[in-house]
């Protein structure tokens, strides 16, 4: 998906809401696990109820690893699923901030981007900086794709390094000037916490126009229009992240119903940021 | 494995070794591409013609990933094989390079290390640290396992961020003494590239007595040699990785046989280092 595409599907949509499954198996309800994929089948109600109100889903790897060869199949039929059912509908985010040598992350990025080889197709991958260009730059020779490379994270451990200064700069600082020489705005975007959307100022002075993947509003305290107040561009330049508020709104029967409730807000409060 | 039956292995076997096991389908030799799963069974040969030399094997993720479902399955199967055919003999490393906020963190420890959850019950997991604490934290939960922080790496765009330097300290020598106060020389290593030798003595100062995975000699250049006379210590500390070298050695039906020699001499090589 182009960017440009990617921006008309916001605005049609009035979202830019991405919903996050981070669908954990002791969460999925009772009546699912009676049949043969319940993650699979979780995803697909979660999706055929909110696909509408959403601009992209991030399925989140370990959420599959953790039950293995079962767990790979159940994320490759959701990525087939959203595919298949909802072409060109869905900007897709494989959530899996991977990073390594140039030789290997070559490999990473076939995994993801290639359904001839791995039976995947999405359009973004998350990747961590750490190990600098050449574990990104093979993400970026796929047409098309997308990375998404950690910036200013949402959770408590960023202070650890992330705020590392050197030359009058923070490390995060540092990651977003620099990757600019790999990619472009047309293929590069960067996450940025919601949790701490007071710092969104200044980065929106070192990448004024490169869309955002906000995760941690919700569950991990973020507030959408603090988000919007520092983050917005008048192409939107954001996509923010409700995982567990939205999937998990219900544990009974109703999950996908209560879901498309939760959804329905977000969108709803997002309409309303689009629309001044 | 602790710590104390590593350093038994490495001395009993009279070898640091680590096997990498970039497993490319596409480098699998023909006679085993008729076989219902080429890699496990190029992995099963490998390991059986060097399971007494090596006194590790690292597979590595994105080899296995790139070839989706398929993929998962001959991981799941190569290191259930280890495991059981060479119990306690050698200590098993997932090179997954994987990290994210503690929640997710957690799934990624049950896919490492809970063969219950996984299928797969690795001794250790490379970790990268750009998340901070609570990214790597709950793979040190785990009684037993370990983790192996990314340091100071192989490749060329270690250049990038590793050496972004402020307070008179590089990130890399931050990330080294930060993650001191995680765990201790017990469940914690680190990955210095080989490529990088000349600067153990400085690694050295920081974590005299920690384990270091040393990827990067042969294919990437490194030196054994440099390797050993900057960063050994009384209790060896270090785990020196070749992947290509040893499982490429040749591309034909002897290809075991080869993989074998090339374990030989760097073996070999290795008990000198030891002896003196």
């Amino acid at each position: 998906m182009t960017r440009t595409e990617l921006i008309k599907l916001i605005f049609r949509k009035r979202s830019f809401l991405c919903i996050g499954l981070d669908t954990d198996l002791s969460k999925v309800p009772q009546h699912l696990l009676e049949l043969d994929d319940p993650v699979f089948e979780f995803n697909k109600a979660i999706i055929d109820a909110t696909h509408d109100l959403a601009v992209a889903y991030k399925p989140n790897f370990a959420f599959y690893e953790c039950n293995g060869v079962k767990g790979w199949q159940s994320l490759t039929r959701t990525i087939q699923y959203i595919n298949t059912a909802y072409p060109g509908e869905l900007f897709t985010i494989a959530d899996a901030k991977r990073g390594d040598i140039g030789n290997t992350s070559q490999q990473y990025a076939r995994a993801m981007f290639e359904a001839s080889s791995s039976g995947m197709d999405f359009n973004a991958v998350t990747v961590a900086p750490y190990m600098g260009e050449d574990s990104v730059k093979p993400f970026l020779s796929c047409p098309g794709k997308w990375i998404i490379v950690l910036a200013l994270t949402s959770n408590k451990g960023a202070g650890d390094f992330q705020f590392f200064s050197g030359n009058g700069q923070h490390l995060f600082e540092q990651v977003l000037s620099k990757s600019q020489q790999w990619g472009s705005n047309e293929n590069m975007m960067y996450v940025v916490g919601a949790t701490q959307a007071e710092m969104l100022t200044d980065i929106r002075k070192i990448v004024p126009d490169h869309f955002l993947l906000v995760p941690g509003v919700g569950a991990q305290g973020g507030s959408l229009s603090d988000v919007a107040r520092y983050g917005l561009t008048s192409e939107c330049g954001l996509i923010v992240n409700s995982s567990r508020n939205i999937i998990y709104a219900s544990g009974g029967a109703d999950f996908a119903i209560k879901a498309r409730e939760e959804a329905i807000k977000m969108q709803q409060e997002m309409s309303g940021i689009l629309g001044r």
